[in-house]
């Protein structure tokens, strides 16, 4: 499947990488390519505090090709590399937390090896498209709102610096040496498959997990609103991306349905469970110092460039993401 | 030496570390700090290709101490840290192309072993005044001029992004762990001890040297404007920095004299040194996508803050590197 400067319509056929693919945005995104008839290969480390979960692929794991690997493995990009149309990258460190406790794993995961996946696309595979999963983790606390593009970078913990620059080396890929490359910087994203474990890749995880369990959930703050972008939405955002050549060097916010505050979240979650129920509480200091206030985004740009929009209302998502965890609950725990 | 609000007016007695030490501007902020009476300790990696040389510590040499470390080695770090009152971190790879090159070594030096020295610092000496050489090269192609420090940050190689990455952190570990730092981003800095071996430091080195040799220099464009910094000026700014306690925290741009154009300062040193002669050429195509148009500093900021201010004109400045190189040419071919 060669590049053009057309649209493209249908994935059937086309070979597909998805780094992170057995985590949370990649097994939905391998799961809606599978249906197109891609050719998918999924390839993810399988660290245990991440959000790599082989029953995320329970279903449909025989309709693709899984590929235990570090993305910082090299000698591994430069076999699984070539030959692919199209790779979405979406393998990283993702909790905060973490990068603050462990500074040098966040950096090596999150720009490091994202180097490694460049350099190796760029002389093995410099046609294949890519979509980096970037974030709004790095604005910071905004100026304004919504939070357009051309809004400071200004990241206020490791793990944001390292996907900042993680995000800037694609921007460069694509500047200097004219790799296919397209980053959406995600909002919030929720929805079946993601970590519920823990709040280590989404506090919205941890908060369904307790309300079906009938327990407590706590709310740091409960006023500081946010967009909530649900799983199958991202995954329209991701397949638009890398249908849209027109895209291809562009940085899009990806966005949700209109914002709402955190106490309104945990309201609704309570009542669509039907059970649980939750504690609003001061933010721990560690945690205060790196919170942003409110964030959502402007996605304009990405909703003109490709037609996207988000289709899941936050009733209807999260009661989505209920009746799957429900179905699911103990693959999860 | 405690830390207190108020300015230091003197750094008699006070232990310094100078990462990068031997190089450029850190050679000449040692032999500032020695004459102001402070213990310095020189640590330098030696690197063949970067801009550490021993020439320039001659006749000062047995007034510091000097240890010859990476930044990217922490168990040295770890026993050359502690009991520092100042530490002046000028250590990093500059080279544009080098950093295309091996975009992972950049990477390892500018934000690997940078962390490496901040997670010391934080451990080991977390009261340490940290006085951090940044770049004005992550703005990119200016949107406007001067250039104040809100201005996008832009890296257009893989050596901006570095530094970037490696400013932030800076930032960062004052916000989160409150340690004492400042970030200077410079613009050309020029003078004695700089590296005039070939155009890795800095273009005007090389034509310097050509010009003295009576041969001929390459300008690439001409047209475009730079503000340059003569290095006394420079190590004032790094003096000016460690001895304001109100700079803490905060990232500035230095500037320098008025702006000139390349093809002006190219007929200032032909008719400085009286002898050489230069040919403009056209970009290179490698050169062309990460060249950024005219680029000068708004120091505003830093002035106020501080009451810095450059105090030697081009002419001046380009007149006494002449001199230097005429005196010491062969310890820097």
């Amino acid at each position: 499947m060669s590049q053009s400067a057309d649209p493209v319509t249908s994935f059937a056929g086309a070979k597909v990488m998805i780094t992170g693919g057995l985590g949370f945005i990649g097994s939905n995104l391998a799961l809606r390519l599978v249906e197109q008839g891609a050719e998918v290969l999924v390839v993810d480390s399988l660290v245990p505090d991440y959000g790599g979960n082989l029953a995320n692929i329970a279903g449909f794991a025989e309709r693709l090709r899984v590929n235990i690997a570090d993305l910082r493995d090299r000698h591994a990009l430069r076999v699984l590399v070539p030959g692919q149309d199209f790779i979405f990258n979406l393998a990283g460190q993702i909790g905060h937390l973490d990068s603050m406790k462990d500074p040098f794993t966040d950096l090596d995961i999150n720009v490091v090896a994202q180097l490694g996946l460049l350099e190796t696309c760029r002389a093995l595979n410099p046609t294949a498209r890519i979509i980096y999963a970037s974030t709004r983790q790095f604005y910071g606390r905004p100026d304004r709102l919504p939070v357009d593009e051309a809004h400071p970078l200004r990241p206020v913990d490791v793990n944001g610096i390292n996907k900042m620059a993680g995000e800037a080396y694609h921007t460069l890929y694509h500047q200097v040496y004219g790799l296919p490359i397209v980053s959406l910087r995600l909002t919030n994203t929720y929805g079946p498959r993601m970590r519920i474990r823990d709040a280590r890749q989404t506090f919205v995880g941890i908060w369904l997990r307790r309300a079906l369990e009938d327990g407590v959930f706590e709310v740091w703050g409960g006023e500081q609103c946010r967009d909530l972008c649900f799983v199958d939405d991202a995954v329209d955002a991701f397949i638009a991306a890398a249908a849209t050549p027109a895209a291809t060097g562009h940085v899009y916010n990806i966005g949700g349905p209109p914002p709402v505050s955190l106490s309104e979240l945990a309201e609704l979650v309570v009542a669509l469970a039907g059970a649980g129920r939750f504690e609003q509480k001061s933010f721990p200091e560690e945690r205060k110092r790196i919170d942003i206030g409110d964030y959502w985004a402007d996605d304009a740009r990405f909703r003109a460039a490709t037609g996207w929009a988000p289709r899941v209302d936050l009733r209807e998502g999260l009661r989505r993401s209920l009746d799957y965890y429900r179905a699911h609950l103990s693959a999860y725990l």
